[in-house]
């Protein structure tokens, strides 16, 4: 694993973790921790469970031993670090976005498929228990076509102009502010819950605050945005609103989506993970309505894996259900979505949406 | 009209909305406000667009035009007035609670009966859209059998011990505090939706303020409770619980209660009236929930009478049910309830209750 | 009162109301409905409490007795009555939207200043307890500088293909769909709640069903939008969101408004049109949080007009409010918001929008 | 750990976790899995990480390496077990109904101060982040006097009469149905949260199904109780209702308290653990509702050892809280609760209740 920041965290948990709760066809053994900082990666690989720490990344992309590289590094770092891991022939799990740039995520894919290696993507969105069964029900027909869209992704821990500036407000590090971090969770949740793939988009951003503390006295510029929506039109008819923001003061993490169908409705909140609020024109017609599906049973995806009916899992649970699927896919050669594919797919919807927004018009997105 | 304080305000309106909203064969003609105070009776009588007003309840009760006797003053004098009426051969609706006593609530009913004319109480909240939505859907069975039943009503207009003391928190004139305030609503509802009747009851009761200030400058002894909450067994072998408070800090208005049956479940809330909440082993397996009904479409009681679907009622408008539905009964000759002895068996609940919570047992409730 | 359908129950509701939940200094006096069928206006006259009714609406004009004139009618009449009305010297009320186009709108609202007459559009969601209480939350600076806005108005009557087609559906009588009848209410809503002025909006629409039944065993074309999305830049650098919808399935009336600012938030849907959910950064900092006011207490605006504290109004109370401050604006010579100014400013906005959706590209709102 | 099913699953999990995000003077080392089975034992100490396993439970007790012993045993072992740990003088932490009756809890309690070893039961809710917020609030006198607190745990797993009987259905292993095993939950959060003690209890107890399959063609009778609720007093004056059952349909896990004080009131689900609904009387005096806090944020107890804030945490979380408190406390020689004198508490007002409920009338609880 090359990283060892909230996501390191993250994914160090899954490995730990998912031979525990999954009966999966390989052990996955945690081997090494890379940083750029010695003691600190040495820190990690003790704090996470990992059996080595180095600062030596093209050591262990040398080490045979090694089947797995894990890129949980800033989005500046992610084509570089995984290109050199497919060149030696590694299987890939990349931190999300996929890559700063189309160029890099289009780059990055084919070589994934040249080097017949088995990638992904941590969209771990798609993997709570309630959006893989909403996925599953939109899937079987449940909703039937689906037609529109509404996506917010609210935060507010950049609301106050005291929040101090990082690389996730610098454009150089970053790409985008809030529309890279938290629109990529909603374009790929949009795609892996409806299939619906994205024809044209036309956004708006504002940077409320300009400058912001720098930890040294100083300030520094923000050059990215804090709020950045957009509307989208998908290949088939379907039309979609999308808004990512870090300044929607009281919202702390409110990824939420509601898809409308011709036959059915559903709505997904991360703030109540463990929800789906689901309409179907089933059972009397005088008791019709949205229902608060617990997605903790036994028939619920993940579910059984976990605890008892009705008892609830949280955030790092979908990473555990990420490389559980992965670790199976792997093993019996079978699909595993997200891949570089559908990275550059989200990559494509994001950059089409920031030029768009930058040139104040609609932008077609390539297929 | 006899009375003209806050019920009376909900009565005058549901006189003369009744006719535009609701196609009914005889026209309510709100004839005469009577009060203690002439002034104050004729200004309520201009407001609440009736004809005249007057002191003389006497009267009013000799007049042969007058059909309909309503009694909207506080309990103590709901068993005098409502006896002479009936004496002199009026229809009467009578505020809830019936009575003071079992005795009275008794006397009442029988008088009621031997006269021959149609009653009713005021036991508004039966009459909710949703609220007439969740009886339908017990008495056509999507529940199934009915084991257990949670009501409440909070409210928090006591919780500060500033609050001054009124006959409401006199025992000479109310009888009880939020017991037969609230309770007694809780009661009629139960009734009403499950047509479960008490068998034992079981009551504590507690006074948080022992006294109040009086107006004068001087206090008040308050001898009602504040709060006061009671277990049931219901024959058939059903059980509940239920409570009545004033001093709920933060709750308004909250009259709530769940319905559990062997199939299904249901919940309403004051709150949000025009919502219930429904429980029913329909759909998908994977789909289950408790389902929001806004319950203000066609297909819902009372809701195409107002407004295209959708668009919500208020209190105001269980009254005007209440009396639509009471009119239709009159013309008709078909039962109405709650009638007396629906107030008379809340009152035989309500008083087994008290006793219980005096004596510190459980007590049987009369058939 | 020109027009008897939906909009005139509940307009002839508030008028038969205002003064008996409202100390007024003048009494409204429903004097005359003017419909095009002689005996179904009589009816309508007779239900909702009128002493009159016609077809002439000319000699209604000329009557000198008559001081105000609803508009009560489909769309594309509103603009000829009004300016009739106007020209005759009558105060106005006018269903929402204002007019077909802006041009209309514009001259409309010319003309009422040349007159020298009180006039208003029926946007009757401005004067729920809960709106005018954010509208006031607002304005006295709780939320900060306003940010960001998300508003949407989903329905759901048109989700199935078989729903018909009828005025609502055509471009000639309606002039659009969902855009111009619940657009309208979300762009008033915003521009009254928070102030901001519409710099430049940016449109997509959708028709799913392009035919519907006509009611005679035929078709009709549908040319009208189901769903219309809105970007909006406001003055002064806020952005918005919005979306208006008729196929939304499971939302029935769900007219719902977020707004962001630099200090707190806050949250209104007419479904709990009661409820006004709000986050301000007060109190113990590990407590922080939406609260759900019940707007319904002695303090909020309107409520005390009506029953005591936590008992729910209803939709058609927000036209009781609006006319009682209409009549008191009118008496006392104050300004009364929206007038028909307030109704071009939304006119200007939906016809930029629609510009918009129709060229797609971004459309500037003229001020 | 003695014991490895549900309980074992999740205890053992805290084991593995509770280093890895928690900073604690002590490592935690999981060493030996005991049952009565060689090769379940075995295949349960590999999946949950520990070293070995074994049946015979008295080496374990022998072994002076052993310094904490885990019981995670059906509750009619607890009272053998754990008294022949604490005899060898190990720490322990017990599953919760610490016993099966009062004279074995006294017993356990009393071996456990003579033997000066640290000792726990594990409630694991009182350490859920919004349950701990709770306490800490109503600790620093937020809420001021607790008057009445309303507790429920709704399950639905026995709503069915097609579910299969057990050792939870049955008196032997169980001693009751739903109101010892979720009940003891309740009791235990209300002392842990409000600190008040219980003075005397009123129960009622229902078996809607009363026969249910033995899982070998069979059936087995049901003596233990569906539902049970019960009235309470405290001591001091605050009043309270409680109720547990395993068939409120519909409901998973609903384990639910409120509680009012004399000037502030709170909330909180199960069902949604992380959130805590707060009624403070603090804010503009128009803008007063119960706020929905999200405590998951570096300012709530325990988030900051788990992820960024607003990321939500699970069932599981609430034993890795409970074990870094245990061990920090062990470490430290600072008190922990609960201990062996609150499960007693716990168990005596269990009992008082349940003969309450036989007896058909009140009964006091011992202090």
């Amino acid at each position: 694993m090359v990283g060892h920041a909230f996501m390191g965290r993250a994914h160090g948990n899954a490995y730990r973790q998912c031979n525990r709760f999954f009966d999966l066809p390989m052990d996955v053994v945690p081997a090494v921790v890379v940083g750029r900082d010695k003691r600190r990666a040495a820190e990690a690989a003790a704090k996470f469970g990992f059996a080595q720490a180095t600062t030596d990344l093209d050591a262990v992309l040398r080490d045979p031993s090694i089947d797995l590289v894990d890129v949980a590094t800033p989005n500046d770092s992610h084509c570089a670090i995984a290109t050199a891991a497919l060149q030696r022939g590694k299987h890939v799990l990349c931190e999300k976005p996929l890559a700063l740039t189309v160029d890099e995520a289009r780059s990055m894919a084919a070589l994934a498929k040249k080097k017949k290696v088995r990638v992904g993507v941590w969209h771990n969105y798609r993997r709570a228990p309630a959006t893989a069964l909403a996925a599953r029900m939109i899937a079987r027909g449940d909703l039937g076509d689906v037609r529109q869209v509404r996506a917010v992704y609210l935060q507010d821990w950049l609301a106050s102009a005291d929040a101090p500036a990082s690389w996730r407000t610098s454009r150089r590090t970053a790409g985008s502010g809030a529309h890279g971090d938290l629109n990529a969770h909603l374009i790929d949740l949009v795609r892996a819950l409806t299939g619906l793939e994205f024809e044209a988009v036309c956004g708006v951003q504002q940077t409320f605050t300009k400058k912001r503390p720098d930890g040294r006295g100083g300030s520094s510029k923000v050059d990215v945005d804090d709020a950045f929506c957009f509307l989208a039109r998908f290949r088939g008819g379907a039309i979609g609103t999308f808004e990512a923001t870090r300044v929607a003061i009281g919202r702390k993490n409110m990824n939420c989506i509601e898809v409308n169908g011709s036959r059915g409705s559903l709505r997904w909140n991360l703030e109540r993970m463990n929800e789906l609020e689901v309409f179907l024109p089933d059972g009397p017609d005088d008791a019709r309505g949205f229902r608060t599906v617990m997605c903790m049973d036994g028939v619920h995806p993940y579910a059984a894996n976990w605890w008892p009916d009705g008892h609830l899992v949280g955030y790092e649970h979908t990473f555990v259900h990420h490389l559980a699927d992965f670790v199976r896919a792997l093993h019996d050669g079978t699909p595993f979505h997200p891949d570089f594919d559908d990275g550059l797919a989200v990559q494509r919807v994001l950059a089409a949406a920031l030029e768009s927004a930058v040139e104040g018009e609609w932008a077609e997105v390539a297929k």
